[in-house]
């Protein structure tokens, strides 16, 4: 029985995963990501709402919403990551634990990738791990709630 | 009876205004300060459209309406203040009085708040008065006009 | 008969063309480059498909589906160039040509204009030319496929 | 009967208002606006302070004269707004209202003028309402205190 | 009949045209980019001059030259475009069009050639096309004649 | 039975783990974080290795050593993150995964730890996740062989 | 017989001329000066208005008075010229010739001596010829007249 | 029998100390410090001057006069540390101990308090030790003396 | 009798003098400049040898000249002012006197026009008088020598 | 009865002291200071513990080791003083007083000399008295204590 | 028997070499350092092409030259290393081992001799050794050839 | 018989040499540089010290052992090269000739590499030849001996 809530929310360009530059984000595509993440929570009592948006106003409703509809979130904000402080000020709204993923490590790619201003309000981050990175996400927030 | 029409146009997360960070934004909501300055307006020749949105193009669409509709702007971009060339430009093809107004001062915040892209077009600038800033705005309006 | 396809996509404020400041812009609307542009692919197999928005999302809608729609775009993304890293994302994820295009030179203009995150993408540019661009553009577009 | 004080603090070359570059700062002589200010106060238990100087340490001597004689203090710091670290020091052994004030709005002129040292200390900012800012500032004051 | 002039000046390196990286600058010679603008400008009434030089001051002596003797001027300035006042100099003393044209797109190459001296002069900018690119700056020309 | 190594590597200061700014890296000691690596790895054919230096070039060392012993890497450099090139060198030479992990979030804190040298050579960042991030760079790299 | 007057203001430290670093200031008093400005007058219709100051502020109260009172200003404004944003203020609403004058060659001394603020309203600038430059700054002016 | 002088001269806000931040500044008044030094100089051949101004040319006027009647200078010169050129200059000129002091370390505090023009002409450099920062300095000038 | 020699060398684009941008530059020819120059000179022992080019190169030939065919040099390097490493260090090789000559005052134009890399070698900078400051220049020479 | 402890910490070179460039950091040794100290503490209830290193890790164990072992710690980080967050990060985890000490001033040396990690943790700063400096900063201790 | 050349370009003001500065550049000429590449090259199968220029395109057209006539390039750029993207292009031309060789050390000189756009292309760089590094320089080409 | 010593001293992950990035390091070993050395010696006056660390506190010590040991040095810093001033302040204790030796050409890599506080303090500089460049330091010392 689902109880508590996991968002996972993905920025813009998400939707192409697996079509677009794989050598740089890998194969899996969005839909194959939720199916694990799924996967991953059956049996506890956290449900899953996944969704992706090339807007940025998106975004910010969403996260929004996981004010009161969510107990953590993920968050992968793409290109957002880098110029939108508009998801910083949302994110600061939330007082549940937020988590910060990217496919790639943003620090290894060109420089305007290097800041990112959901850095600023993330609990943690985690980067580079492709896919698995998402299950990660979950985990760590399994492991917090025990 | 009303002739004459001010837009006031807010920026991305000022719907959770009051909830939000009360130490940094104050207690009062969007709808409390839309009541105020519809009373402040009360027995001028003045109305008031008073609208609020996460998404960056919607606030580029309502300034692009007030080009035609209103016969001032007062607009608190929020976090696109420090982001968006595309309100700025939007901003350039008013022929109307602009007022920039935020509720707390960027200034005194972090150094990624402290430049505006919306100064550049505005011909007024009121900062750090909470709620109490809309007022000043809709005076300065009043006070330019008669 | 038309079998082949040229996205024309056009960001924020370009609606306003031929209000807003004409002597960066010129006189012509949107509607009369879109006719000229028309006019031009006469006699040949290209079609176009023309269109415009103040949603950076929303152009990152278009930029995706013309991934498998188009055979070649023209984007002038407005004030979006300058701060827009989905963009630039949407873009790669294209293997069709691609040509940005502005009515004003950004180099002679305000400093914050003279970065381009479309350019990272972009095949050819084309700038200062006013309406005559895009018949340029799509003149280069001819050329590239003869 | 007068038994608070506003002091209005003015810094160099706001002698010369009405006569320098009035396209920039207004035709309003610093005396005009000080009537104003007076006029805006009849009824009010407030009184005014109303000076100008063109030495920094002059006006540094007036604010720390404010802390003790002063219950609220508007400031237009003019050339040393940009300047001078010595007005935010004695700025911030204030504990009553301070807000700066500027004729024109600095962030749409050179860039040296874009930073504030003011602003650090400053409760409220009001720019570019030319005379008119000093009545708003007043009437900031006494929405405060009621 | 032959009554006006084009200038069409190439920079430094140019003369090695199809044989320096042609995976960047092609393989057509610029010899071959000649014929193909005499071509184009056949039947007009436009002349063409066509010139390369490895010299700043020799540019800036042809430039000087323009001003008396072309109708038009299209620059290549290659290496300059990013290091010459001097030409930038030169370029502002004209009263004729000038197009800045470059093979690739700079904007998508190293840092030091985001910057142009010339595009602060130039009427329209051309870049990344190739070859191609001379003779949409030709029909600029012709479109904006006629 | 152990077949396969993952080397551990801390640096300067993690020696302190537990007693200093507890409310920034947690009340964990290292050896407490050995313990539960070592607890995670029971059962799989993976052994540990699990080491501390204050010293830049004894890390240095280590991931030479890790060349030819470990099969996968967790590197937390601490202070030397930002300021090791030395490092950054010796992870060039290694051929097995390489995950960067820290206690916290360097990105929400002063600018100077806003760089890593690490990341430029990492495949995965974790951070912010305190003791937790070692569990999740184990379940990583076990996630990747599999 | 008098007619006319040409202001020269000396900012701080001026007074020790000939005593301070005389290998980069010259053995000539500020009184030297004076003569040699008053000897080369002599016969014309322009009477000298000589002063010196170390406070920013009184420079900025003689510019001021200068307004009125002369017909031609030589400012030295020795460490001012770098950080006061006041004086250029005050320069600006002169409408007679302004001549920047400097012993040393501020160019070729420290970094921080590069930036002058009161070339930005200045007619000419005259540095390096240690006392000579005054009197070359009243044939500028003489030559001007006539 | 006092043959030699120590002038003490201190910068703008410092005669609030006591009153203003006790926090950064401690809670000795200029006074008390006065006296401190007064004591630790009782029995030596060294006299007291001690002095304070907000005015940044006041300072520079006494940093002239110690030219001529002291023997070593202890500065605290607060706001203008970071601002001054001036008194750069004027400390330039002095062949006498020269000793920079602060209440507070400047550089644990605002980055623009990290920069020092005083230091550039300074022999020592005291800070952070409050009040008796002073007496260090003078018995650093005892011990050079001896 | 001529013994001595003044070389007069001019930088790009100042044979357009009296053509170019004349509310920049003035409406003298060059032409004009040296009949003026002549005329100064006439009854003294100085011989003037006044030329103008285009090129870098030629420009250092002509410095290096000077070093034994001149006793004073007046250099308007114009736009080579700011990019010229060239220029620095040929006129480094000189021990005669060299006054650096602008027409208008670049410190007053485009930021790239603020630094000069002559002004590191010059002992003299005279800008922003137009012709007169040639006179003035050629004034400061014959002032030195007497 | 010595029952308190200072830790006095050498950097890199320091062992050199007296040999290397003696007109910038005085002819006394590392083994002079450390007798002067010593001799300062007869008769307190103060030991001395007085070491030097070349070696950053080295440096940081001995900061640890000083957080259960001394009660004052005097750091001279000389090189390290500008590029090891290692030592901050270290000097963070104790409670004692801390106190910077340079031979020289470090602020009228190389730019890059200008900014210094350790003064982030330091409760004062001693700079520029040589030998003498360590005196002062004993003195500061003993001041504290009492 | 010559059968192979290496060319040996010399840029700006090396003409000037034994005169110019002797203290930085030693006092070797131009021709002594021929004759001495010309004695070690004795009895090898390399001829020598050894020529200088103080024209930047002339040091562009003999790298070009050398892209066909020469087997190794010695290129001692002088000033133009800082300022001169034409170098660099003409460089990348090549495919012959090139090496940069400069007399004195850059980058122990001022700031602007830090950055070479010749390191970019170059394969080696030798710097600091005066007239030896030339010879240095032929021995590499040699070693390389062997 | 061996009279006079050369140092070389090779800095952080060198001793990797041959099996890290042979693409850009080349294939020989540390050991076989080593004996080129040696073998270039034989039968000079010159005996060898070789030596490698990849602590930054071993490699200071082992400079200043040079001081009294050594009659040159040659340093390969590798990347203690761009990050540590403790190496340049031993370096600057020397009085012996210093060469800075590079495998690579750290110009042509990654920005942070261009910069080298090494270069600060070494005579000569050579870079980008391999395993070549130690012979041509020894070459260069032989040769300013004799």
């Amino acid at each position: 029985m689902s109880q508590k809530t996991i968002y996972v929310l993905n920025g813009p360009n998400l939707n192409l995963l697996g079509m677009r530059e794989p050598e740089i984000y890998g194969r899996d595509t969005l839909a194959d990501i939720e199916s694990r993440c799924v996967a991953l929570l059956e049996g506890t009592d956290f449900g899953l709402v996944f969704r992706q948006s090339n807007h940025e106003g998106q975004l910010v409703d969403w996260i929004q919403e996981a004010r009161t509809e969510a107990d953590a979130l993920i968050l992968n904000p793409a290109a957002y990551t880098h110029t939108s402080v508009a998801l910083y000020d949302a994110l600061k709204a939330l007082s549940i634990p937020i988590i910060e993923c990217h496919l790639s490590n943003p620090h290894a790619r060109e420089t305007f990738r290097h800041h990112s201003y959901v850095s600023l309000a993330a609990n943690g981050v985690i980067a580079g791990f492709g896919a698995i990175g998402y299950e990660l996400a979950i985990r760590a927030i399994l492991s917090q709630v025990k």
